[in-house]
């Protein structure tokens, strides 16, 4: 009887076979063609075996699956997050209202510079309610750019690589004066469109000229639920965004409301100042602008848009395929400059996926050190936390190169993640746990901190041979396990191993190790060395 | 009775009223919100009039509009070219059978930056049939990046600003090996996807290494010509696009077919490598697999593979939303070396619309040379045409600036396009061609054109004022018109023009003028200072 459930088609579950033929372990793209694969596909055998899905094609061929590799849940959570399904969608008074549910996502440039879970918790805004405000940006020409460059790519447009809103003599744009503009999205005769905007403030002492945003998603449903036939004249009208100057003819026909292909909202465009002429017949025309009429009103609703004033320092980051943004006319005696750039999400998205997957690997170390790690004593005076820590702290002290002091914090980690535990070594059978440390940390680090942590229970079998007085500081626990590891080695491994290329780092980790056993001697905690293993993380 | 056609809906005739207050004239750009216009808005009178239709409305304001505002013709010129319905689909053979219907689109790199007529046709190629070729481009590290930029913007990604195709010994993407590679779009996980792809040859030696592109549209169209119902589910499933590495983890949800509102193939995305996997019912599963392998096949039929070998100095440029590009294998002993980039077709299509308006003014005008103005010859001995020429010729011999070259050649074409021709000027009714003409031409042209030629029949009554032996040479047809025209200036009139900042530029306009009537002298074409009028264009 065959293992493979009847949920899984044969082609779908063979376009995903996770085997190094198939896919480059590198990146994870597919090396075949869905061509390639057979007329007529199908299971011949399968079987579950250790959590795994083995399966026998009929070409021959054998994939082996992870069984979560058959589940649904992972989708959920690494889908692209561009639709309303994976927005929080808001109204002012969801950040300024007595005990409001959101707080307004800003953060101090230093800090989002400087701490990974902070730009984190930036860029997630921006992806999740659609902006962040960030402060103290240093007020310089052109920083806008670097902001842009923190978390992806900036978008040149005829506007230029950034673009400077003040009163300008000759404007060729409304933002260049100093007239209210209402809420609207940027560049909709784009196409692609700009999907980020940036705003850095460097001066506002003019009257008026605040800033305002609306969540267009929000809007848009609004009227799906108002008024459903207008909702989707809006989704089918193509209109004609245009733009023209000296140098420039941009056009685009999309509609005002782009919703996917399961018709959940994904993009929002609004500017009447660059709607053109439709072309219809009339009673498309005239229902057109009897949804369009309705919906620019929702934009224009007081209690859905967010007002505050970008002082020098602030800088706006938001999502232009679904905020509007407004200004309030301002004098223009006073000073008012700000520079905007535009970026994309996509790469936004990926620089955030990218912090929350080394979080994630932090976290799961960190989880170690405070929890079996804090339990485990195998025989020492000191957790095995403790002892890792130490070691760490005794290579921080010597002026070890980071790749060192992490080897020494991460060396026994192989005590957790092997098929034979600590314990089990403790109880006379080598657990390997060099090999399975190192193994198990190379999802994560390189080779300059895998391979010390690999060699160094050989370290301490070399140092028996080659240094007498070595083995005689040992500690009672570690002379037991050095028997159950192999004894000392032979002159001529000794003189073999010495030749290897992490040998000297395996034995300059190894007397941290040995040291590192001090019940009495103050301990730095794991978020100490955070940061240092963050720049460390290669994946 | 309402002059209004019934088929003009009242919130659709105002959004596009074209006066001064509801637009700003250089841009385009409304200046009025759509929540502006009153609840009931309704025409209370119209007439129409001179080709126009004049509105007045129930809130006051007044409107006229050119009639063909009205009409749906130039809607199909100016829709945004992005759908199957504005591009001409292509197999191999269009190209490469007996008698093939299209020719390779092709271009020397020197003749593109230098006729802008060779610039639009290889734009107009990549906008109609996805790509063009520009050939002896110079051999020059990052020299695409110049290609992208004499048309727009370069879209940098976690690839690079550019990226360099050749073999590279840690390969993190397959066109950084010498494997073959089947048709396919580039970049499917980002969105907004790159919406043009640059490829430029330094060096090519290896043995394979061809190139092949498909018009993913042709197949999507041939797709849903022969399985409907196929084509109808790769519009609709969204495919979970993946691309990770140690800096990138980028992700979109997207159909490998997207059409638009109307039903139209807009988009294609087919890249087997980076389709992640699919979480849906298992009924759809299969349902998407066979329809996937049946469009893949396609995408790989011979018969739709356009096969060339890219040389060096070859640049390819294609549509990456719609031409699936290939390679062969090669031998990895040869160098083989392209240098790519992404752009996108907004800004290349606004280059293109921008070329193509320069391009119908200048038309417009050797329209004008060749008709009226070569037949029309006003009393003198020369035509129109020929006199215009050899004013221009003359400014050009005496070292003119080519502001003045321009008035001297475009100084008449007030005959032609006042109320008043020049016809009647000559049987005693001042045309005041002068100003009509300026007035005409600064649609196109900037005042140093424009104001000489409005002060050049000024400056022939000035001059017969201050210089007695000048009024003595003019033609019998020059003293006629003088007369028409108001005779010499009186000596104050004659002391203010001279202080007029454009007095002199009009008085060395006006000698060019007189002298331009010699019919034995060789007259240049108007072609000759086409490109002197090209670089003068401010529209």
């Amino acid at each position: 009887m065959s293992a493979v459930p009847a949920s899984s088609p044969p082609y779908w579950l063979r376009d995903n076979c996770p085997c190094a033929d198939c896919r480059d372990p590198r990146n994870g793209q597919k090396l075949f063609q869905i061509t390639d694969l057979p007329e007529e596909l199908s299971v011949s055998a399968s079987t579950e075996l250790n959590g795994r899905l083995e399966v026998l094609w009929n070409d021959g061929h054998r994939s082996s699956y992870p069984l979560d590799l058959l589940t649904t849940e992972e989708h959920a959570r690494t889908g692209d997050r561009r639709t309303e399904a994976d927005k929080r969608l808001w109204q002012a008074a969801d950040f300024t209202a007595d005990q409001a549910p959101e707080q307004l996502p800003e953060a101090r440039w230093a800090d989002y510079l400087g701490d990974p879970a902070e730009r984190a918790a930036v860029l997630r805004a921006v992806q999740r309610l659609g902006f962040a405000v960030l402060r103290e940006v240093p007020t310089a020409d052109r920083q806008v750019l670097a902001v842009a460059a923190s978390f992806g790519y900036v978008r040149a447009t005829n506007y230029g690589e950034l673009f400077d809103v003040r009163v300008e003599p000759d404007p060729n744009n409304l933002a260049f004066t100093s007239a209210a503009i209402a809420p609207h999205t940027d560049n909709p005769y784009r196409d692609p469109v700009p999907t980020l905007q940036l705003l850095h403030c460097l001066a506002n002492d003019a009257v008026g000229g605040d800033s305002g945003l609306v969540d267009g998603f929000r809007a848009a449903a609004l009227l799906r639920e108002q008024a459903p036939e207008d909702f989707a004249v809006l989704t089918r009208t193509l209109v004609p965004f245009a733009f023209r100057d000296r140098d420039t003819e941009l056009r685009a026909d999309r509609p005002l409301i782009e919703v996917d292909p399961l018709g959940r909202i994904r993009e929002v465009r609004m500017n009447n100042r660059s709607i053109g002429r439709l072309v219809l017949p009339t009673a498309e025309l005239t229902a057109f602008y009897a949804a369009y009429r309705r919906f620019a009103a929702l934009t224009q609703r007081p209690e859905l848009q967010l007002s505050f004033r970008l002082g020098p320092g602030d800088c706006l980051i938001f999502d232009n395929t679904r905020l509007l943004h407004a200004r309030t006319a301002f004098e223009q005696d006073g000073r008012r400059h700000l520079q905007g750039c535009y970026a994309d999400l996509d790469s936004l998205a990926s620089t955030l996926a990218v912090l929350e997957r080394r979080a994630t690997a932090l976290d799961e170390l960190a989880a170690l050190f405070a929890g079996e790690g804090a339990a485990e004593y195998l025989g020492e005076a000191v957790t095995q936390a403790e002892h890792m820590l130490q070691a760490a702290a005794l290579a921080e002290r010597a002026g070890a190169p980071d790749h060192l002091v992490a080897a020494a914090l991460l060396h026994d980690v192989g005590h957790f993640h092997g098929v034979v535990t600590g314990r089990q070594l403790m109880l006379g059978e080598d657990n390997r746990h060099s090999d399975t440390g190192a193994d198990w940390l190379a999802r994560w680090f390189g080779p300059a901190v895998t391979e010390p942590i690999r060699l160094h229970v050989a370290a301490k079998r070399y140092l028996c041979t080659v240094e007498p007085a070595y083995r005689a500081q040992l500690s009672e626990a570690s002379e037991y396990t050095l028997k159950v590891q192999g004894g000392p080695m032979t002159a001529e491994r000794a003189a073999a191993f010495a030749e290897l290329p992490g040998a000297a780092d395996a034995v300059a980790v190894r007397r941290w190790d040995d040291q590192a056993k001090d019940p009495d001697t103050a301990t730095p905690s794991f978020d100490h060395f955070r940061p240092l293993l963050e720049c460390l993380l290669a994946l």
